[in-house]
């Protein structure tokens, strides 16, 4: 079965949590949102399927991912569906609770790491709300940051089964977001990321980890690895890395 | 089994969603750090918890949910671990999923509506971040609850089984949880909450309908509800109420 994921075609955003984990489980997938217009892809076709009025599960907003008829929005509701399919969650519905708590512990985050360039409205430019960003960046980087990254360092400390993985002796979905939440943090933040990193070196060796799976390293040298820029969550400004 | 909800004792806040759940199942627990000190329980008790060195799956906040021996945290993936065991979701992966994508999404207008007096900074005071929180709270009011609550409206209008739930022809926790959320912007935003609800009909219904189920009803009025205060998520501050 080839999954559709529907997200926007130009930025990473919380769609890369759910690439990486169809990407790394090398599940057959098409990126809707990216295709070509006249084969029934592009934006139309997401857009087409985000209003569908028949749909009995109309997501909120993308990303969300078609598996036949079955369609699923927000991003841990996403990776907590197909991770049994994909092998990236334990079948126990303790280990799935423990690894979904850390997915909703790292969008937490990611939210608040949006926030800092959007502390008013995401329907406002940044330019907007430059002072608020100013100010609520500064929280971010020298209280939230470091709070949150130690309780990832914290819960790989303490993982009986070994520091290679957060969930147990194997590889989970939760680590490939906790890879992707490095990876833009170091982007939009590089000073205060790098400051905080230095003290939780088990988070950089499975960040590290996850870059050198085979699926993983030939999908972040691909074209389907879209960079990181300033339309998408994270975003380096350089005024709100408060290093 | 009894379990024990750890949250903080003076506020409804996230905790309020879980109390709820176990409340409209008729589930035996102890609202741990509502408890007396002198009988081993209180905040002295629920910080122990938090920071307890030898736990395997240490939450990262309050509330949290011990299960015997197992600690389960973060609001939504509380209610999936133990909506089953409630009957509280259905158990095909089909429907578990779709109730977890409403509850991600009832959690994010959650925070929203916290960051309208708390825009900068969770750690300042409201009065230290004011002037952002009238900029955030009009753009809350005018543009964010109206789009989410729409949603809503919509999903129980496409609702193949009907108009009473959110999910199939059952309640699930998700019902629970919209329930409260109506609660709490009528108590923040009793001005533009009106105006909206106004528009969602079936959103009413459907809160009217889980105030009146009979274990829903005696809780709200035991003391065991926390009335609504100005240090949970929803705070009553007029001049956030841009109706």
């Amino acid at each position: 079965m080839t999954y559709e994921l529907h997200y926007w075609p130009t930025i990473q955003g919380r769609g890369e949590f759910v690439r990486l984990a169809l990407e790394a489980a090398g599940a057959p997938y098409i990126d809707i949102a990216r295709g070509p217009e006249d084969a029934g892809r592009g934006m139309p076709a997401m857009l087409r399927a985000l209003e569908a009025r028949g749909e009995r599960h109309p997501p909120f907003a993308p990303p969300f991912l078609k598996d036949g008829d079955f369609v699923v929005g927000q991003t841990a509701a996403i990776l907590q569906y197909v991770a049994p399919t994909l092998k990236l969650v334990s079948r126990s519905e303790q280990a799935r609770a423990w690894t979904m708590q850390i997915q909703l512990t790292i969008a937490d985050m990611v939210t608040e790491a949006h926030d800092t360039h959007h502390p008013i409205a995401a329907s406002l430019y940044y330019e907007g709300q430059k002072p608020e960003a100013l100010r609520r960046a500064g929280d971010f980087c020298r209280a939230r940051m470091p709070k949150f990254l130690q309780w990832f360092e914290r819960i790989l400390s303490q993982n009986s089964a070994g520091e290679r993985f957060l969930v147990g002796g194997r590889l989970s979905y939760a680590d490939l977001s906790l890879f992707q939440l490095v990876e833009g943090l170091r982007y939009a933040f590089p000073q205060a990321a790098e400051r905080v990193l230095a003290g939780t070196p088990r988070i950089v060796a499975l960040h590290d980890r996850v870059a050198a799976l085979p699926r993983v390293a030939a999908y972040l040298r691909s074209e389907r690895r879209i960079p990181f820029n300033e339309e998408g969550i994270f975003r380096r400004y350089a005024e709100l890395d408060v290093g």
